[in-house]
């Protein structure tokens, strides 16, 4: 379970992502297990707006590289394949 | 493993994610267990440009809507975590 301190820093994206990494909706990517360095890569394209997205845009928007580190840490850490 | 006709088809596919859906390089996306309606939307969006990605957009180009149910359903249904 994430800490505290993450969780209220990215719990905007457990919401849809899932606290597990496993996607509240089929059409949503699971990223538990997920390569580290393509989900810093990933958001820093959604951050930059080099891959732009009407979602996915706006909530990178915000963060700083550290940030990214730290939530694509999470998420590749985290076990795949639980459903 | 693939079958003959699948790995003909899709070889491509599997020399950048693996045949068994785990990609070679940690900048690009392990695929193993992903949901498959985000695959095929995806794959979707890589084909019709509203995803341009100056890889994947040539690669998902020549792909019917069957084709990008074959390989969605081939990748969601591989082990993830094999490694």
């Amino acid at each position: 379970a994430p800490t505290a301190a993450l969780n209220a820093k990215f719990g905007v994206c457990f919401s849809c992502h899932g606290v597990d990494g496993h996607a509240i909706l089929p059409t949503y990517p699971n990223l538990a297990g997920q390569n580290k360095d393509y989900l810093v890569q990933t958001l820093k394209e959604f951050r930059d707006g080099t891959r732009p997205n009407p979602i996915m845009g706006p909530m990178a928007k915000p963060l700083s590289n550290s940030d990214i580190d730290q939530i694509a840490m999470y998420f590749a850490d985290l076990k795949p394949g639980k459903k």
